[in-house]
């Protein structure tokens, strides 16, 4: 059980470690190379991705080391003695680029790009996809509920059903995408997420009547209850119980503070709720709605069914990022000791961009994100007057007088640390900020429009050369 | 970040915490109670659920307590004093019984029964919900996978593409299903599953040509090497540089062990590599494939297509279970001291079944699974004369006659865990054993033939009067 690992070395791909010793024992050890980190389809049929992770990544890294029961276990694997004693020893001593986690990013274009010695930075490949990924993935989803939630707040709900220890990260990219609270309360203290729940089925079911159960509930939350009235029948026995005790609370100069619909169709039942509520003069109790929700329903809840609900917990499809459940990042060499490197493919779109790399957002004349310019690290911005497509490069576009931001920022150099943690209620007002400067058709469901990330004419120039040479 | 998590009180859900308080406030902290894990639909749209996680789940459960700084961020979260007096000197003292691990199940049959004072049994929901939901699931798809693959070994390639931590009990769970070996070191270190993995195109790529980097793995794997030969050219460069190679080998007394096809069309390059091979004289260099495969594009390669692939790496779809994400398990209070309880609901396969039960599988003449029957727990197994359809009970089944073995076995007695830890090497042999015993209609992919649960009569007319009641 990982309860207690404090030395993260082996949180790797086995052939990260047999790699690592292939350079070590034929002499390649202090080889110097750039990898880049990028994904090549946005998740969920959208327009745009969150990036994130990066802190909990950053908190792997100064871990990632070996213990000597990690040592021994690699010695019963057939690892070789001057190999291991290497790996005692070890750290990340790299260096780091990353764009700001809460970032608006695209496919195919450098999120991150590591620089080292070629074992540190193949050894961390592993961990870097998995945090970043996965983290990526729901921070997107999260943002996408919290489109169409608009002014209404939403939480998660989702522990149960996450893929395991998985939760803890989840939880945190949710908060970096837009839940207002979490469920989960061991990340709501790692991560000083507000949390909040209501109360289960087995409260109710626990007394003798739901009366009974409602009322002993709001005896020992009077200023913070929110009541579950489907156990039974929603209409006829939940609502109509509910009521009664908020009237009761009343005398006592107390507040109910909401009913949570938890199955059923939540429009009708939300809506026939609001009325005996309002018709009981409870104008200000909420509805809270919970059951198999998603970015869909919710926009078919609010905007086509005009459902009267406050707020919602979002559960499976959140915590898990369903339907797509992985971000397809990988994680490409560019460059060793100083000569750019690519990957070759028969599919076009899967050859990799060689060399260290800058990338930046052009913005139009209203501030808007416009393009965004992948170019080699040593040319100036201003250089760039045209980007063209990586595939079909006589699609191009004229990029000469736009403002342009590099959003590749140093975060670790030398294996130090260099960037500060943020809340994630820090991250995600910056993840707002970012939103407004992207255009609304590309953050629609349906067929989104196309962000444009284009490449520059010297990188180009260089991706040619090298793939005629490597026919 | 919960690298070094010992107390695990607070990997609950807030609800829990509240409902736990408000039982204590109330005066039915010792309330008994009984409550059962089960889940309503198999994953996959298949016709099976591999139940795994349970010795996860009491790792965790053991660590179920709270530390002073969990007691302090529960008080600044407004939880009352006396209540978290209590919590300070927590520890589930309870009882469970559960199916064992690798044991096949099925729909709304309770898989585990929890008993014990309502607090502990209610704060311990979320923590047994994440880790037996998830186990489940991807032990399922494993065994799913296992069942195309037949003789052909499978590896568990999918930490890169894991959920975050999530990764770590995927990767139990996937060697319950079935897969031989793991990438992943860190839970190849924990539960002692075997390590295999191979070589990332980095290798190839840091070297100045495809055939310097074949030359350089071998020779610091001389007996173990499988060699990635997509990284320029298949069929042009990779597999005619792995033939030059293998040659070299030989002289020096080696054999190649494998190549590895990761992109590209699988059934065609396999063929033509295994002739191309096979022409070299190389009829013992296996073929080694991955790139996006699960059950369906397996089974497509094997019996469809006749692919010359020896042996495959499954990575995304394997450990997120992908196209599910989630296993639906829930866990609904079935007794409070004594008193038959359970939750109504207009959809009538949504009632849940009350008290506490025993669940056994009756066997048919030829000794194969023939149904469940959910029985109340002190019911004699013998007296079962018919069991019942939980729905449409004028369906019903005789199976006065036939053996019937008891599934649920007590692994947790008053707090002490009294079952043995086994390794997934002999949990998969069990999977083995009873998957012997299921018939093959249910283990088809489209539409498997549904395996029948039944209740017995007494708990039939149980349900029926406390439903009577309810309304």
């Amino acid at each position: 059980m990982p309860l207690s690992v404090n030395h993260w070395g082996l949180y790797t791909d086995f052939y990260e470690l047999t790699m690592a010793q292939g350079y070590f024992l034929c002499g390649k050890k202090n080889d110097t190379c750039v990898f880049n980190y990028f994904f090549r389809v946005n998740p969920f049929k959208g327009g745009f991705t969150v990036f994130a992770g990066l802190d909990d990544f950053l908190k792997i890294l100064v871990k990632f080391s070996f213990d000597d029961s990690d040592i021994l276990y690699l010695k019963q694997n057939g690892f070789d003695d001057e190999f291991l004693k290497y790996l005692t020893n070890f750290r990340f001593n790299g260096t780091i680029c990353s764009v700001k986690e809460g970032e608006i990013v695209f496919p195919n274009e450098p999120v991150m790009q590591i620089e080292g010695n070629i074992i540190e930075c193949q050894l961390i490949e592993s961990a870097l996809l998995n945090i970043i990924n996965f983290e990526s993935l729901i921070a997107t989803k999260a943002y996408r509920i919290k489109l169409v939630c608009g002014d209404r707040k939403f939480s998660d709900f989702g522990l149960r059903r996450a893929q395991g220890l998985g939760a803890i990260h989840a939880t945190r990219a949710a908060a970096i995408g837009g839940v207002s609270s979490t469920s989960n309360v061991l990340s709501g203290k790692l991560f000083g997420i507000p949390l909040s729940g209501t109360q289960a089925h087995s409260w109710i079911q626990s007394f003798n009547s739901e009366l009974d159960a409602f009322r002993a509930f709001v005896k020992t939350n009077p200023d913070n209850s929110t009541i579950l009235v489907d156990t039974y029948d929603t209409l006829k026995s939940g609502v109509p119980n509910a009521i009664h005790v908020a009237k009761e609370m009343e005398v006592e100069g107390h507040r109910l503070k909401a009913i949570r619909l938890d199955s059923g169709d939540l429009a009708y039942l939300s809506k026939k709720s609001r009325r005996m509520l309002n018709d009981a003069g409870l104008e200000y109790v909420k509805i809270v709605a919970s059951n198999q929700l998603n970015e869909h329903v919710i926009k078919s809840l609010l905007q086509d069914q005009h459902a009267e609900i406050d707020y919602f917990g979002v559960g499976t499809d959140l915590i898990t990022g369903k339907d797509n459940a992985a971000l397809d990042g990988v994680y490409k060499l560019a460059e060793t000791n100083g000569e750019p490197r690519m990957k070759f493919s028969e599919n076009v779109e899967k050859i990799t961009l060689p060399g260290k790399k800058q990338l930046y957002r052009c913005y139009d004349k209203e501030g808007m994100f416009f393009r965004d310019a992948i170019m080699l690290y040593q040319e100036e911005a201003e250089q760039a007057e045209v980007i063209y497509h990586p595939v079909y490069t006589e699609r191009n576009t004229v990029v000469k007088s736009l403002p342009k931001e590099p959003l590749l920022l140093p975060v670790v150099h030398d294996g130090k640390i260099i960037t500060e943690e943020k809340s994630t209620d820090n991250i995600h007002k910056y993840l707002m900020e970012r939103s407004c400067l992207l255009p609304e058709e590309h953050k629609r469901f349906i067929s989104p429009h196309i962000y444009k990330v284009g490449i520059s004419s010297e990188l180009l120039k260089l991706r040619d050369t090298l793939a005629k040479k490597l026919k």
